[in-house]
Formats: structure tokens, C-alpha cells, sequence
């Protein structure tokens, strides 16, 4: 019986049989409920090692497990009761923080907020954010490349990583930890396990760049006729700012009403307008010079009528309030009801158009449907969320409609070169839409490395593909 | 006969067989003398395909080529005259430019300067800089993941691509191309194929990420007593300007006495030191604010005591003067003989005690001879190269000391976590050294995929692995 060797391998601390385990079992939205045949929590990664070795030897497969905040059912286990969960959750040591080489070395089960401030502590930036940081891990963030707020200047968690430690398929240790910025002498594995979810190994630790922290941030809202005026004036900023332009949200009328709605306490300091858009600076200099090139850039921005109305937020708690309410979107999203939610990632030349005349598309098929369309412009990154018409139950449309506004959002997104799942990775949830839409040769491709890295099949089976 | 079929498919413009065919068989540095088949000239990704099948079905392995500006033999064919030099020199399209998304589309015969003009013609910007840029192409680039000055700030040739077309061992065409920031559909194919060499497949176009052309560009010289005062220099200088540093290249004194000597004309602003710094600033408000921030940090930095000496250049002509002084060294060095180059990537926070001990240690067993050292500081990737003793042959001393020389340097790279090939590659030149210090689990990983995708090893076979 693998439980037994399991005990004796991992002892009381480090394995749960029985009792509830839900919290290990379900995601978070409660899409996949399952059910595990245990629940690994390994202390270190020789014992990540000899967990696989054991798995391997009893054929039996594994879910590797970070925080468990995902959106696409990749960290829960299968309902056969016949899965292990490993949950990375008690490998939670900083390794090593090397400020003159600006790295730091973690485990993967290191929440993506601690990381944060630990570098915080030396003065330095670890640039990942995205909503769920309080409780989700870096090796889950590693593991489905996980995008946010920041990607526009700094890159996806992919860009951010310079070398990682992985337990492999067949239970051996790669210790490509490195804090390297070249480094030529091979293939891509770093690349290859990040954002693979957890279905060709098991990322154990993760050297991270981190970066001087600047001295001033500081954002500003401005009011957009159209979403094509919005793009405009990201090109102006990105010229005029260069590398300082940190952060680029667009939220769309029926987003900042929704928040309205549910949070009327939020503080929205600009009238309703077609686009919102959440612009953010982030200065090497001081505050001042911040603000200076931030007048400026919105100023040029009124002359050409890009913008209708324009507000520099002046402190710090402001602007964090202005985040605040970005992130509120999903939150009344879901107080609003069910919702089907569309991660989706265009050129961002195409943004405009698709948009125009996908929600009009949508609007024909589906008469008072209401688009919750917002996110990161500056990397062509939209939530481009549906929700149900006012007064229709939301289960019993998604149920009937669900299937068909997929298709019509994502062959429109196909049509201009676009990606289905911009930063939230495929999982469980659109494993068959990944099987129909991508190309064949890049899943041939894709199955003969999956082949040849986990020839059992043992590793996250029935994710990705 | 393959060449029937060649001459059938490829045309007299597509196929060289016969004739001189050196340019394509030899390796600029002449070390790698090889005796080809033919060469295959095809042009487009069709007949890319196309012969790839063929030599699929006849077992007749490829080697790519680009600029054949490589320095580790990674694209000239061996001497069994068994081989097919498949070059891209024709394929030389740019196939889009969007401006709105920052992005390029290439073919992967372009000369990197012809894809740098393009991008300025629309005043931006595509940072990927290095010596060979008249010469090598994007997609021998791509192969090798080429590095360069700009590292810094922009990143390697890798952080520049956003999708790849590529033709597989097989002959099949995958369409990667994609002007995407954020796409979680699956493995990073993209980055697998980026930096193997040619071994998993021919990369054919690209699609690359522009950025907006700075408006004012400035150099400035600095003096150092030693390198840990430089290392201390670019801290200071990366947490004034941020990524407004672009350029950050350090020179030993040996390295510019090497210049003086066999390029007396070319003017060098300051007196000789231990270690001269090139610092390159990029800015996207102006050439006076460039300016004030140059002379902040410099001030700041003579305050600390971390450089003797300053001059910031005034001109754009002085300027390029600067990085013209700074490409000169590797030619210095090759007219004063042959020379053992070794380009290493280390922690940036090891590189001065690397240097300090690796020196001595050769020194040691080696009396007399020159350390020409000089490199990328900003990245930790130095050209630790040795020259032989004035006075002795050059031929004789490589003959007799090469490997123990090798073995000094390399054992001390590995020392300190760094890399033996940092913006080079493999190749042939290191192949022996890879197989010998590469952990053994990421080498058995590397062979798992090379044989996936390449079952037959028909794709520059007895490179990298």
C-alpha cells in the first residue's frame, strides 16, 4: 500500500488520509470537487523526490498544488479518489536574497506576498502582482506563468525567473537554480516547466529577478470616449514615459457601474464614461518628477482629444484605492451572479475592432447581455466577461447559452491571431477548446515532450492536454 | 539522388552544389573547416519544409545556417561531404511591421541591422545590438539566443521574440507566430526552439518586440581602481536611473592597451586605470535630462569613491567612438595573435572575486601571460580571455596550455554557479565541456526532447548534445 510508505516517508506532519480535505479537493470556485486518496505535504524536495519515486513505482498520479487560487481547475484533484494531492504549501523558506546580483532564491510554496516583501525589506522590488497574492504561491505562479498588473514593464512570472529547481516525472532533482541573466549552454528547461502546470514536473524552488525599488509611484484615471482612443493614448504614454509606464488598466462603463452597484462605498473619482482607463508611473527620481511627466503626458493627451477628463491622484492611499477598485470588478462580478469569463490576449492594435464588433455580435445573438469587459491594455490582455441580462437567472443561461458565446468570443479572438487563455492557463477548463483551436503541429509537438518527459502519463493527467 | 530532387524542388537559384562553396562550408575564424553535400538556398518556409522532408526520407542530415558569424561551430557542416548546408540567406522578408502593438515580423535571413532600420524608419526601436549585426541574421540570433549590449535592459535575443514559424525534423510548418505579451496555451515551444542551435528544428520568421525609440542616448567613461568598485558603480547607477541604464560594459587595462597598441588613432578620453567603465543612458524625455542625470550619478559616485576619473561624452559622434573603442578589443586581440576566449556568465555579486582569484591562480601556473578581460558587467557576462606572453608563440603556448588553462577558468565558473557559455552557445567548441559539467538530470532531459523531436537526429547532428 503506497499510504503506509507514504507515512513512513512523510510522517503525521506530512501526509492527511481522511477526515476533510476539501480544502485540498476544491477549487475555490467550486467548479471541480474531488477527491484525493491523500494529501502529500512534503517538507523539503528530497522528500518531493522520494514522493514521485513512490508515486512512479505504485502507478499512481499526482497534483501538484500551490495556493489553490487558480481559475481552471489545474490544482484539484480528479473525483476517482484515486489521485495524490502533493501541496507545496510547508516549503515556505527564502533560500537566499542576493542584493548586489538582485535575486532571491525561494521555495516554491513561498506565498507570492511574502516574496514581495522580503524584497520590500532590502529596498528592492519583486514586480509579480496580481489579486490573489495573498494567498497564492510562487510556485504556482511559476507554474501557470502567471501575469497581473505589472507585465506591461516587467513581464509575465516567466520574464521574472532566472532558474528553478524541479523534481522530474521519474523523481530526480534538477537543480537549475541560477541567478544567471545569460546563460546559453542548452535547451530552455527553465521555460519549458514554467507554465507546463504541473504536468511534466514539479517545481520545487525558483531564483527570481528582483529589481531597485523605485522611489515614487504614482497613478491617475483618465476618461475615454472609446476604447480606440484608449489605445492611443497608451502609445502616447509608452513613448512619453518609456519604462516608468508601470501599469495600463482599461474598465469599461458597465465594470465601474457593477462596482458601483456592489461597493458603493468606493470612491469612483471620475463621471461614468465609455472607457476608464488606470494609468500608473513608477519613478527612479522622486515624486515630483513623477508627477511633472505625468501632467505632461495627460495634457498632450487632451490636445489630441484622446482624453475627455483626467484626475492624478495625489497620495499614496488614493492611489492604492484606485487598485482597490480595479480589483473590485471580479469581486462584484461575482455578487452580481454566475458569469461566464473570457482571459483573452490580443495584438493590441486589434483590441479596438475585435471589441467593437464582438460585442456587437454578442449583442445580436443575445439581447440585453451585458459585457464586463476590462483589463491590462497595455499588454492586450482583457477580462472580456459576460454576465447574464438583468432579470434572467443566471444558472439557466449560462446553461443554455454558455457553450455558444465560447464560440462566437473565441473564433473572433482566432481571427486576429489572439489567445484564449492570456494568464490563467488551460487546466481542466479549456483543455478540449485548446484541443480544437491550437494549431495540430503545436500539439504534436506539445504530446511528444509530454511523451518524453512523463512516458507514465503520471503527472497532472487530463490538464493541458 | 538527393540532388536531383534538391535541383528539382529548390531550382539553380536554391541549390549549390559543386564550385566554391567555402563561404558556407567555414567558420569566419576558420577553425571549423567542412566539406558539404550541397547547399540549400530556399526561398520560403515551404521549400524550408520541403527539403526538410527530403532529407528526412534520403537520412541526410542539416545544418543550418544564417550570417555564419557564429564563434563555436554550431553552423558549418563537418567534413564527410555527407552533410546539406541549408542557409536562409534568401528568406530576407520583413512580413509586418505594427506599429500600434510594437511589434515586427521577419523572415529569418534578415541581417539583425536591416531589422534594426526598419524599426527606426517608424521611429522605434529593436535593442537586440551586437558586433556582428552587419552580418549575422535574426534567425541565427534566435538559434543561438545571442546577447549583446543592450542585455541590461532589454534582454537576451530570447526576451525580444514573441512567436516563432519553425520547421520541424519532421518537415511540418508549426505557425508560431504571434505578437501576443501574454499566451498560456500550452509548453513554450517558442523558447525551446529559441537557443537549441538548430538541433530540434529551423526556425524561419519571427516576431519581434519593438519598443519606442529613446529620444536622447548619452555615454559616459568612468575610472575604477578595481572591479569591485565598478560592481559597487552599477548598483548606485541602477537604482538612479532604472531602466533608463541601457549600456553598462567594463574594460581592464590590459584590454585598452591591447587598443592603443594595434589602433593608436582611436582617441580614449581618459588615462589609463585598472578598470574603465562604459555607461550608456537612454531617455525618453531629453538629451538635458539625460544629461543632469549622467552628472548626478557620476557626482554621486566620485562622492563614494567609486571612480577615480569621468568624462561624459558630448556628441553622438563621441559616443559611437566610445562603443567603437569598446568592439575593438576582440580585433586587437586577434592581430596580436591567437588567443584562448572564454565567455562566462557570473552572479554579478561573484565577479569581482572571481576575477581576483582566477587571475592569480593563472598567473601562477602561468607567468606572463595577458589577461584580456572585458564584457558586459551589467549582465555578469565577461570575455575572460587569455592571451599568451609577449614573447612566446601564440600557436605553441594554445597548443600546450588550452586545456589546463580551460579547466583553471571553468572549474572556477562552476564554483560560483556561473556558466561556461553565456551568449555564444555550444556548438561544437563546447560540446565535450557541456557533456563533462552540465548535471547530468538537465543533460538526460535535453536528450529525452532532442529524441522526441528529432528521432532521426538529423538536425545539425554533434551540436550542443
Amino acid at each position: 500500500m503506497i499510504q503506509a510508505a507514504l507515512q513512513a516517508l512523510l510522517g503525521d506532519a506530512g501526509l492527511r488520509i481522511g477526515g476533510d480535505l476539501s480544502a485540498y479537493e476544491r477549487d475555490w470556485r467550486g467548479r471541480y470537487p474531488g477527491k484525493a486518496l491523500a494529501v502529500a505535504l512534503p517538507a523539503n524536495t528530497e522528500q518531493v523526490a522520494a514522493t514521485v519515486r513512490l508515486c512512479a513505482a505504485h502507478g499512481i498520479s499526482l497534483v501538484p498544488q500551490g495556493g489553490n487560487t487558480g481559475l481552471v481547475g489545474g490544482s484539484t484533484p480528479d473525483d476517482s479518489g484515486r489521485q495524490i494531492v502533493l501541496s507545496l504549501a510547508r516549503m515556505q523558506r527564502v533560500r537566499a536574497l542576493d542584493a548586489a546580483n538582485l535575486t532571491m532564491t525561494v521555495e516554491a510554496g513561498c506565498i507570492l506576498q511574502a516574496v514581495q516583501v522580503a524584497a520590500a525589506a532590502q529596498r528592492l522590488l519583486f514586480p509579480l502582482s496580481l489579486a490573489a497574492e495573498g494567498s497564492c504561491t510562487i510556485g504556482g505562479n511559476l507554474a501557470t506563468n502567471a501575469g497581473g498588473t505589472a507585465v506591461l514593464r516587467y513581464g509575465n512570472a516567466r520574464e521574472l525567473c532566472l532558474g528553478l529547481e524541479v523534481v522530474t516525472a521519474q523523481g530526480e532533482i534538477w537543480d537549475g537554480l541560477s541567478g544567471l541573466r545569460k546563460d546559453n549552454t542548452g535547451y530552455d528547461l527553465r521555460d519549458l516547466f514554467i507554465g507546463s502546470e504541473g504536468t511534466l514536473g514539479i517545481i520545487t524552488a525558483a531564483t527570481l529577478k528582483l529589481y531597485p525599488e523605485p522611489l515614487a509611484r504614482m497613478t491617475a484615471l483618465a476618461a475615454c470616449d472609446s476604447l480606440a482612443a484608449a489605445v492611443e493614448l497608451l502609445s502616447l504614454a509608452q513613448t512619453r514615459a518609456g519604462a516608468a509606464l508601470t501599469g495600463f488598466e482599461v474598465m469599461n462603463a458597465n465594470s465601474l457601474a457593477l462596482v458601483r452597484k456592489h461597493f458603493p462605498q468606493l470612491t469612483q473619482p471620475l463621471p461614468a464614461a465609455p472607457w476608464t482607463v488606470l494609468l500608473e508611473l513608477s519613478d527612479s527620481e522622486n515624486e515630483e518628477h513623477a508627477r511633472t511627466l505625468f501632467e505632461g503626458l495627460l495634457e498632450a493627451a487632451m490636445a489630441r482629444s484622446l482624453i475627455a477628463d483626467a484626475a492624478v491622484l495625489q497620495s499614496q492611499a488614493q492611489s492604492k484605492a484606485m487598485w482597490h477598485l480595479r480589483e473590485s470588478i471580479p469581486v462584484a462580478q461575482s455578487q452580481e451572479g454566475l458569469n461566464i469569463k473570457h482571459d483573452i490576449a490580443l495584438p493590441v492594435s486589434a483590441v479596438a475592432a475585435f471589441v467593437e464588433a464582438t460585442d456587437a455580435a454578442l449583442a445580436a445573438a443575445f439581447p440585453g447581455l451585458r459585457l464586463i469587459d476590462f483589463g491590462h491594455l497595455g499588454d492586450g490582455n482583457l477580462h472580456y466577461n459576460v454576465q447574464a441580462p438583468l432579470g434572467v437567472a443566471a444558472a439557466d443561461f449560462l446553461t443554455a447559452h454558455e457553450a455558444a458565446i465560447n464560440e462566437i468570443v473565441y473564433d473572433a479572438v482566432g481571427h486576429v491571431g489572439g489567445s484564449i487563455s492570456a494568464e490563467h492557463g488551460i487546466g481542466r477548463l479549456k483543455r478540449e477548446e485548446l484541443a480544437a483551436r491550437k494549431s495540430p503541429v503545436a500539439l504534436g509537438l506539445m504530446r511528444a515532450i509530454k511523451n518524453a518527459l512523463d512516458p507514465q502519463g503520471l503527472m497532472n493527467p487530463g490538464r493541458v492536454l
